[in-house]
């Protein structure tokens, strides 16, 4: 790190207070980016595999002309009439299952995933929520009590969890298939009953819908559709946090149709604006209509039009460039082109997600499935050091996480599958 | 309304649900904007005394430009280093009395006052916040249980309120000066004496500075301060709520310069990014630094380069264009105007505020300051038809609220007089 950024860094720590998280062991200092390039202040250019909130590409084109064409017109809140918002919604309205009838737009996921349980809670008049024990969705109050709950922080009275399906570290060692599956599910039951038992009753569950932050597992067959039915019998309802899974990050519009099933609400986020904040909640109308009323709901800074315009300019692209069949097919090649490395290497486990969205699990070489966090992190540094933006996650910490901007293309793919060999040549791998 | 503005307001209702909030008894439909004027289809102007969001003007240029310029740049989380946050937030603290030493970016205020009721919580180990009986400080779960709580919302184990200080309903008739305040602080000792006694413990006082959505009442004098005693001899902490109060609004940088009183956390929101989605929390360094250990915070779409540089222009236009001492002179000779006319009337109860951001009490005029909230609405329906926004707003919805973005000029301020005079002419006033 020369002497500028080390100074950037002092004032960064004295303006922020010291523990303002950053990436890597020396981060790294952006001045400009474009597609899927960040350049550093000496002008070098590294290729991102990380970020998935500039969906269409850093500084795309026909976004940054749909902002600056916007903000020099209108950006006034919602309770006037305005038609981007409006048309931005009936968007993704089309895009969505036909139960997904009506959105509502908030700045962040924080704030949508907050409105969810909300909505949750005062439909079913009960408070208990279900999650996972490794996920995360978001920084407030409510949604933070979710953060690793069961296994860093205690389970509440109001939230409980159920230990995320995984088909390569399964419940119990030796379970598959159709017994793992219901093993997981009558976590899940259990978690419920738990709260029809505290008298707190149960209000619904919300995951990830390929469980992201849990480090994309291999879901057994049908669990997600059957835990939705045992949610829907316990009269609660399955919210999908799609900030991760959706969008065509998968090569599927919406994780809930890579896993198959129906949630109630489906929360989007971080790719929707392409850097502008933007967020939002679709669910049925009654429910819609029902939180409205008892609500009265208004977030100052959403579904405006610079939103809007941003909004609609992502999804334009998405279609325009073909996105949806580009992420299936080249993740698919890109997959297959890490289980060929796993192949020969002990200490790659498995390589798991689809599309743009891939993780590789980085494991101790004495065959136990024991993750190698400390190698994963020293792994997705020295891809740093040679131009290639991963990080170490998931529910181990330990696996390379591969999320690239949805431009990514095939040329890219190959410099990094390049830049793998020569990161791992020479060591023990 | 017109047949176009029905079909889209009926387009609205299927995509948001019916009741997303709209103002006025019809709603304005806008297409442009510029400076203090909005425009609908028609091309017609309605000169702006409500929005304090794009608070340098509607498109102001030189934000524009500095949008315009960064989005095409880099746009990108904070978790690499950039420059242009830490620019905001070290100008940000510089404006801020000394106790307020770093800062901590989000999207919204909700986010913001999360953050800051989950560090007096933290700070203090214990649940029990204080807030006034008629405030409003977001949408999320925890921040949404403020709200009108002990009037509309009944108080929770975690949430207690107080009435808020009103020197023209005093809590007892008859009640002023010396003998007011300490009538109120007595309430506040004893919201807090609750928390005490039911074991929750109490962790901090959450109050805008300047009780804007009290309806800007005058406080007893010495009441801010002497509550912020109460507060610290307690083992709490004072949260100011400046996303109204901030800004130069009051003819102050802070609410809390103008009344006087030093809250240990401050929370600032909408005037500014100018319509980009961008607050902050601002506090001590030691509670801040607490609060990143223990929650490793992190924001995906905060303190941005976007978000920093539309920041970062806001504050240089109310330096160069002197909008802090404009805004104190203006705001004087309007509050005057608004007086004389008071004096005029039986239905103007008072004119209060401060800077540009005055209310007028509209009351039955029987002399026994009952509010006329009919009135009172009626009167900014007749503006809005004028060309002129308002609202009715306050405690007791009675007030018309006058806010405009702070480059309302003398122009525009006789203009307004003016329509304020045909608005009532004519009518029993």
């Amino acid at each position: 790190m020369g002497h500028d950024d080390a100074e950037l860094l002092s004032r960064r720590d004295a303006a922020f207070g010291a523990g303002a998280p950053l990436f890597y062991d020396e981060p790294l200092h952006f001045v400009r980016s474009e597609g899927v390039y960040l350049y550093d202040q000496a002008g070098r250019g590294y290729i991102d595999l990380y970020n998935n909130v500039p969906c269409v590409g850093h500084c795309h084109p026909k976004v940054v002309e749909a902002i600056t064409r916007q903000v020099g017109v209108l950006n006034v809140h919602s309770r006037y009439l305005h038609e981007s918002a409006i048309e931005l919604a009936e968007r993704l309205i089309a895009l969505h299952a036909p139960q997904i009838e009506t959105m509502l737009f908030t700045c962040s996921a924080t704030e949508a995933n907050e409105t969810a349980l909300r909505m949750a809670k005062y439909l079913t008049g009960r408070k208990g929520i279900v999650c996972t024990n490794k996920t995360y969705h978001g920084n407030s109050d409510l949604v933070s009590h979710l953060s690793l709950v069961g296994t860093v922080q205690p389970e509440s009275a109001h939230v409980h969890a159920f230990p995320f399906p995984d088909s390569y570290r399964p419940l119990e060692p030796g379970l598959t298939g159709e017994a793992l599956c219901e093993a997981y599910l009558e976590k899940l039951t259990d978690a419920i009953k738990r709260f029809e038992m505290s008298g707190v009753g149960f209000a619904g569950l919300i995951m990830c819908s390929i469980f992201a932050n849990e480090g994309l597992p291999d879901i057994p067959d049908g669990f997600m559709a059957r835990a939705t039915d045992i949610v829907h019998k316990a009269g609660g309802l399955v919210i999908a946090d799609e900030v991760q899974a959706g969008y065509a990050r998968t090569g599927c519009w919406w994780g809930y149709e890579l896993n198959d099933f129906a949630p109630d609400i489906v929360v989007m986020g971080k790719p929707m604006g392409n850097g502008v904040p933007l967020a939002a909640l679709g669910t049925g109308r009654s429910l819609m209509e029902m939180f409205r009323a008892k609500t009265r709901y208004f977030n100052t800074f959403a579904a405006t039009p610079l939103q809007a315009v941003a909004g609609l300019a992502v999804l334009d692209v998405i279609e325009e460039e073909g996105l949806l069949d580009h992420v299936a097919s080249l993740g698919g090649r890109l997959k297959a082109a890490l289980q060929e490395r796993q192949s020969a290497s002990p200490r790659i486990g498995d390589v798991r997600g689809s599309g743009l969205f891939l993780g590789v699990e980085i494991i101790k070489p004495d065959g136990g499935r024991e993750p190698d966090r400390e190698r994963a992190r020293w792994l997705s540094n020295r891809l740093k050091d040679l131009g290639f933006l991963t990080a170490n996650a998931g529910a181990y910490e330990n696996m390379v996480k591969i999320r690239p901007p949805l431009v990514f293309n095939e040329q890219h793919a190959q410099s990094f599958l390049e830049a793998w060999d020569t990161a791992i040549s020479g060591f023990d791998f």
